[in-house]
């Protein structure tokens, strides 16, 4: 599904929501759990392959990216194996681009401006708790 | 991510899940909404491609099997199509040996049947709803 002549350098998983809510800091003996929330919008799962190096941006409604590099797993025998993954350093810059270009491509657009449209998004690396409220599902796989 | 030298002819996307409510039925004048439920286990969403005509079965935890046409989609500029999905008679039939399959596995399980493992599905070509609650999420992508 990607460019025809080279392997997939990103997975997208896209699933639109009625409401979701993820947990981006655990909670500690001194501190309670951190959540970023969407209400009706659209949930972006990101995994960057080798040799990825820059991106493009979806749109529509309030966002909320989650790093989700299981995405990028190939079945091997019963397990799931993750070598084509990025590093995790460059998984982390390419991440953290792909949500600003994400808000600017938000910020930059007035119709969504007037709408109030939010970008929330999950901190890569991190554990990780969904709660997601759909009504479909309606979920769409893209490859760059 | 198929078997080498051809398109792949099923997609399958994995979600743990803590736990999963699916509408099966939407609600009448005359009827109320109808569920599957299932605690932590496992949501499979299927979508099947044209040439598909048989399958293997996955495993572990319950499990709740989502048919799931827009995972088939492909981006043609800022829309999906769908050309390459099996057609909806055909999809239906692998729908439910697919079902079929994933519950005979269990059944045919003892430690599954042990620990009260549930299958349950939701209804192919239906309007759905989805509620999910996970502790990742973890999400695996599987072509066959």
């Amino acid at each position: 599904m990607a460019a025809a002549g080279r392997p997939a350098l990103a997975r997208a998983l896209l699933q639109q929501c009625v409401s979701a809510r993820l947990q981006v800091k655990p909670p500690e003996h001194d501190s309670e759990a951190e959540w970023v929330e969407i209400q009706r919008g659209l949930v972006i799962y990101i995994c960057f392959f080798k040799g990825a190096d820059e991106d493009i941006v979806p749109k529509i409604g309030d966002v909320l990216i989650i790093p989700q590099a299981t995405l990028g797993g190939k079945p091997k025998g019963r397990k799931m194996q993750y070598h084509a993954n990025i590093e995790k350093e460059k998984g982390l810059e390419l991440y953290s681009q792909f949500v600003t270009l994400c808000e600017k491509e938000l910020a930059g657009n007035a119709r969504c401006m007037e709408a109030g449209v939010l970008v929330k998004h999950g901190t890569y690396g991190n554990r990780q708790v969904l709660k997601l409220d759909t009504n479909g599902p309606y979920t769409h796989l893209i490859e760059f």
